[in-house]
């Protein structure tokens, strides 16, 4: 067996260049698949992709399992060198978030390549980087470094994970690890390489208010007639300050971990822009436009947001009716240390005191996730970062939300590392999400490097 | 020529009940032409309706003539009795509603007779109003009582009277009257006749914000980017409390004409309850349950009502993003003597200091209308309804807005007067519409009597 002093990077680079047509290739087969997890017209999809998936894994020498849950199934891969050996397992995700074929360039569902940037909805999250773990897994494989991977690959992230948990207390023995790695998460811009080391939770809810039978008229029932998004409009607005941000809703912020300012100084470090942020984002405005305001925001403060509100005429122009019922869709982003059960309680008591006939319907839930952005996993996936890109990785949060992880770290009980390889301008959950050569190359070299790293610890 | 006290109430009995066959199968011809404004696919069933109307018209000897407007023809007819006597003119509209005849019990446009009730689209709103009018009319031609009738038929109502007005000023030589009787409004309860002598008018408008261009993910922007749902909902509720409808800009209450201690007398004696009122748009709660506050609230006081809030993610569940634009639907019926412009421009600026990038659009205006409850001619019209329905009729205003009235008031310079023969049960816009002999014949005689009365009045 190799050790990672072995590595030869001529003989890397040139294994990359050489997988590029059979990566695109088999990129463009899971993309074309669309795993949209939220659409229950998608199962035989997902079921083919689950397949398509676990083949992929065989052919790279790995044994693949497409183990059952009540929700869609996980494909779990095993590269296995020797049980004397460490092993790493790697997270990714499959499912996709839905897209809107008349709002994209091209269709969302047929990958396009491009100069070298791959269209298509998955591409970068995740589809892309799953592909691009398994290609560095394979070159392990082909050169015997002594390290075990696994393939944890989920078919339900985009919906929040919401039977991942239970696999993995089902699968414990299975799914052993001495650590795990999520590949899911973004760069703060593609000039630096990022390792997230906290995560925000989530809290939805749906809260409702229901006046009537059906719309009615304006003119005759106007000012007599409640109106529910007129109501609706008003909790939120007492729920939080939608200028500012601020949440108003007493207790809400009680158990948020005040930043370090060691945490505050690598924020500042990451290459994080406010302009770039407003460019990457096509955002005309913003809250702030203060950076030391804007990244606490971002990565360090939790948040209320309403998503939609339906109910009523939405239709061109003004149609004069009174609705008659109304639903806001909400989330609210937590940071470490607050507990969702405890903010939902808050919020519901909240919105039930201002208007006790409102509804309020739970929604998913994840915990927010912190590790210490010092131990030896973190310094290896940093040192096969700077290996990779020519660059030492700035350290972030992410702002978003894995519902896995927490679980992982919960069931398995492992250190858990972040190492994506997305980035802003892949538009993430957005219309023409792409991902690139540039990433998914400089991806394979870096875990190429991390399996090496982690191949020369103890186990 | 005879005069109003000839009137032979037996004689106008025989003569009302021997015109139902008749009244019933032009009822039905008119109502199984889909006149529909709203729908281009109507235009010739416009025209179709339009010619069956003069025909009508000239069938009781008066002079008819399509009159064309870049929009629907209006159809005027003219029953003279000599130009020394005054005359009146009727406002009725021969175009309707769409209907959706999947939800109705019988086919909206193929008029059905049972026990009395027409039901079809159109019947009580306003086809059959109309034709009541007519055989009034064809009665006083026949007794040779000198008052001359005109006739106004629109086939725009439906769609706000875009042409009305246009039409009013190229032939105001033609359509001089010393009065115009509204028959297009609806009876408080089937118990007693109700005279309006006010309508609230309206002032529409669309707010938006865009704040990006596309919908962000909510956990990689949500603290700094902006929520344009959240900041159009604050300002929504800056702009008004919809809990108890009370509007908070400042201004906008400044022109409201306070209500009499007898008109408040007159819309609590209408026959007005808080029940039937729910039952009747099957609200489940009001804003206020006290008989007092609620005939204000919609006869008498402005409003601001939210119609639609469209932006963000509409369907089922949560999904987590930042919408990046958002538009709300809004209009405000106003009561006299609120100027819409004026409303308009405080609402504008109240607005654009709380968020200067709202874009503010307006939409549709009416004026409100308000008529002297005590003129002659409400007087001969409550006279009237004594002496067709048995009751002294109830002095209420309509919450709703009728375009065209505006409009003849300022271009005929004459008063208007609102004699309506709907019911609440008769569905006005809404499935399986209906009117009734009930309505009809005590209509005919209704119109007979008042015909009579103003032609004893001084020219």
């Amino acid at each position: 067996m190799k050790t990672q002093v072995d590595l030869d990077i001529a003989h890397i680079d040139k294994y990359v260049s050489d997988s590029r047509k059979s990566y695109e290739a088999q990129l463009k087969e899971l993309v074309d698949i669309p795993t949209v997890s939220m659409d229950p017209e998608c199962k035989k999809d997902i079921e083919k992709a689950a397949a398509t998936a676990a083949k992929f894994l065989e052919s790279i020498g790995a044994k693949a399992e497409i183990i059952k849950t009540k929700g869609n199934p996980v494909v779990v891969g095993h590269l296995e060198q020797g049980s004397q050996y460490p092993t790493v397992a790697i997270y990714n995700h499959l499912d996709v978030q839905p897209a809107d074929a008349e709002e994209w360039k091209t269709k969302p569902f047929e990958m396009t390549i491009e100069n070298g940037t791959y269209r298509g909805r998955g591409t970068t999250d995740d589809k892309g980087p799953a592909l691009t773990v398994m290609y560095a897994a394979k070159y392990i494989k082909e050169q015997n470094i002594p390290v075990n991977i696994k393939f944890f690959w989920e078919f339900e992230e985009e919906i929040g994970s919401p039977h991942y948990e239970q696999f993995l207390k089902d699968h414990k023995s299975k799914l052993a690890t001495n650590s795990v790695v999520i590949s899911d998460t973004i760069w703060v811009s593609r000039e630096r390489p990022a390792i997230q080391y906290g995560l925000r939770g989530l809290q939805g809810l749906m809260i409702k208010l229901k006046t009537g039978v059906k719309d009615v008229h304006s003119g005759l029932t106007g000012g007599l007639a409640r109106n529910p998004i007129g109501e609706l409009a008003q909790v939120i607005s007492e729920c939080y300050d939608a200028r500012t941000g601020e949440v108003k809703i007493p207790g809400f912020y009680d158990d948020v971990r005040p930043l370090s300012d060691a945490e505050l100084a690598n924020f500042l470090k990451s290459g994080f822009s406010v302009d770039g942020f407003k460019k990457a984002h096509e955002l005309h405005s913003l809250r702030t436009e203060d950076i030391k305001d804007a990244v606490q925001r971002i990565w360090a403060r939790p948040t209320f947001e309403v998503h939609g509100i339906v109910g009523g005429y939405k239709g061109p122009g003004v149609k004069t009716i009174v609705p008659h019922d109304a639903e806001v869709k909400i989330s609210m982003r937590l940071v470490p240390d607050q507990d969702p059960d405890k903010v939902l309680a808050c919020v519901t008591k909240f919105i039930k005191e201002k208007c006790p006939d409102i509804e309020i319907i739970k929604e998913g839930t994840l915990r927010p996730f912190f590790s210490d952005p010092d131990n030896v996993f973190n310094k290896a996936a940093a040192e096969s970062m700077k290996f990779a890109f020519g660059k030492d990785p700035a350290f972030n949060r992410e702002g978003g939300s894995i519902g896995a992880v927490v679980s992982m770290h919960d069931e398995l009980k492992v250190p858990i590392i972040f190492m994506g390889l997305s980035l802003p301008e892949h538009g993430y959950h957005a219309i023409n999400e792409n991902f690139d050569w540039q990433q998914a190359s400089g991806g394979m070299k870096m875990f190429i490097k991390y399996f090496s790293l982690v191949s020369a610890m103890t186990k």
